[in-house]
């Protein structure tokens, strides 16, 4: 039989084990500053699992955020279809069936008249300017709170650049041809379509070569050479033309789940917050890395002809913009505050790339 | 006296205690999957501490990481010359008297003549098109191979757009005027000043107004307005010359101490990673949106003459440039692998973004 003392130390020592493991992960990551629940999410995306730039971007955000957490939050990343269909995203975010979601906020013109302010505007910002304005001009509070009702909480999470005007099955030789055009454009710049008397529709990007190629539309804007090239547009409408006039610099976006925002840890929120950030930086680069490549193969390879938009059909646009986005603000009061801040930033950016931007491209030679 | 069950559930009890107790910081990490270590480092910069959009940056960067790893890595920042000087950055990060600096690579091309063409090079990339090159072009893997015989790490991290060609104590009327002018410009756009007949001298930052205020100096490029304002260079010369030749869209440097950087855990690395990277993104955006304003407040309330630089002066300035980058690549192997990098993708960038940007510049209105 032991004695008191030796008693006591056996027991200790059994206890000390008991102790240990009786440290559940949330105790122990408290203890260490950091929280150790682990956490898994759902990332619903508009795009094709893996589609260049917009889909691996979404995967790229879900492996950083995955890999910068030490795997205490795990995203798992859903293409268009597979949880829910690409134009289902926000609906799915806010009500929780996942907790974030890649897209891009024109999609939800339906739901918030402002939301196009948020991704692209014809003759509006491009991306440069869009980050100037979202992060450093007020941008992003006026996202937050259009999306706050939805339970979201939006954040900048990619940026094309510039992107082309659109692959069309016929030459467009003046402002008269694209009455009756059936062309597959989203957004603000479907609306500016309309009222040039085009019929826009908006399909999701997986579906357009089938559109295209059947006749069911004539004409298609996706994004540029690298993801046009991806889809296979040439193949269903040689004539491709410059510039993106509808989307000069669209933002792309990551919405959370505000619920599910709210719950994590202020370490948590800090890496979701700086690898939505680092995506932006990431797929604008990788845009402007890939374009030219794209664009040589489609024009020496593929017989595409790359052409400019006429004046009169410029001319058409830009006054038509002008109407459309007045009358989204007049209708909304949320749209005027979006579109009075970006007019308003856009004066000032204009302004200063005139002197810094534009000039060192033209005396760059 | 206390009965064998009940003592040695009394000791259990306190044992469970010590037991909790005796988790150190480093297993409960363990066990919760990320290192609870905590690591202080320093981060030592070339600009004054919270000088506008550098030193902010910085300053945010540290913030940033700090908050990402819930404490676990704090990073500490110092100013020009509160640990080492302005220009010793690079030196005291390679010998690990700080773990990390914010700097600008072209300080460092007396030691590696190829670091410039990682921050600036004159008639090169713009911002967009550097981290095009930097991240998805080869540029970033060509840095690592150049700073890893230092024993550093480097992270783009920040950038400031197309800068101003600079401040000039008189007008600049032709390239007569050049012929001796002492300017402070560091890189490669000091080099190519001198073929042009000019005295190129390096000054750090925080020393640029007072050189120019005494007559030291004749004449002083340093960022763009935003920060320029900030310096109060226009009380020292009234004009102020664009574009930017010298510097289109200079990335600025967070230099990791190699060992230092090794040392991390995974989890740690990739924040750290994502959180440059966010500054890359977050640095533009604020120049982009703050520069106008100041360029405003310099032509409208301290009577600055903002002036285009005159054509013969370009034309020179574009033929010695030419000629400086061929003979620092001739003379460095490193420097001709990213030179030849570099021009590869500025020929794909200028073709893409003539058809982009620059087109869509041109049709904006």
């Amino acid at each position: 039989m032991m004695k008191r003392r030796e008693l006591l130390r056996g027991a200790g020592l059994a206890a000390v084990a008991t102790g240990l493991a009786a440290c559940t992960p949330r105790e122990q990551g408290a203890a260490a500053g950091v929280s150790a629940e682990r956490l898994q999410w759902k990332m619903v995306t508009s795009w094709p699992t893996n589609f260049p730039g917009l889909g691996t971007g979404a995967a790229k955000l879900a492996e950083m955020i995955t890999t910068a957490t030490g795997g205490r939050l795990t995203v798992k990343v859903y293409g268009a279809g597979e949880l829910v269909p690409a134009f289902e995203v926000f609906d799915a975010v806010s009500r929780g069936t996942a907790e974030m979601g890649h897209s891009a906020a024109y999609y939800w013109k339906g739901k918030a008249a402002a939301a196009p302010f948020f991704c692209a505007v014809p003759f509006g910002l491009n991306a440069q300017e869009m980050n100037g304005w979202l992060y450093s001009g007020g941008g992003l509070e006026l996202w937050r709170e259009l999306y706050a009702p939805f339970g979201l909480v939006p954040f900048p999470a990619g940026n094309t650049g510039v992107q082309m005007a659109g692959w069309f099955r016929k030459p467009l030789e003046s402002l008269a041809d694209l009455k009756g055009l059936k062309m597959r454009i989203p957004g603000l710049g479907g609306e500016v379509m309309a009222r040039v008397g085009a019929a826009p529709v908006n399909v999701p990007g997986g579906e357009i070569f089938s559109a295209l190629q059947s006749g069911a539309i004539d004409a298609a804007e996706w994004v540029g050479p690298y993801n046009d090239l991806a889809f296979g547009l040439h193949r269903a409408a040689k004539n491709c033309y410059y510039p993106g006039w509808q989307e000069p610099g669209p933002t792309l976006e990551c919405m959370i789940n505000r619920a599910a925002f709210e719950a994590l840890p202020a370490d948590l929120k800090a890496i979701v917050e700086a690898c939505c950030r680092a995506l932006n930086d990431a797929m604008l680069a990788e845009y402007t890395a890939r374009n030219q490549q794209a664009l040589d193969a489609l024009v020496r390879e593929h017989g595409v002809q790359l052409r400019q938009l006429p004046d009169d059909v410029m001319l058409a646009l830009r006054k038509a913009s002008d109407k459309v986005l007045e009358e989204v603000a007049a209708s909304d009061p949320m749209a005027r505050r979006a579109l009075d801040s970006m007019r308003a930033f856009q004066a000032q950016a204009k302004a200063w790339h005139a002197v810094s931007e534009e000039a060192y491209y033209a005396t760059r030679g």
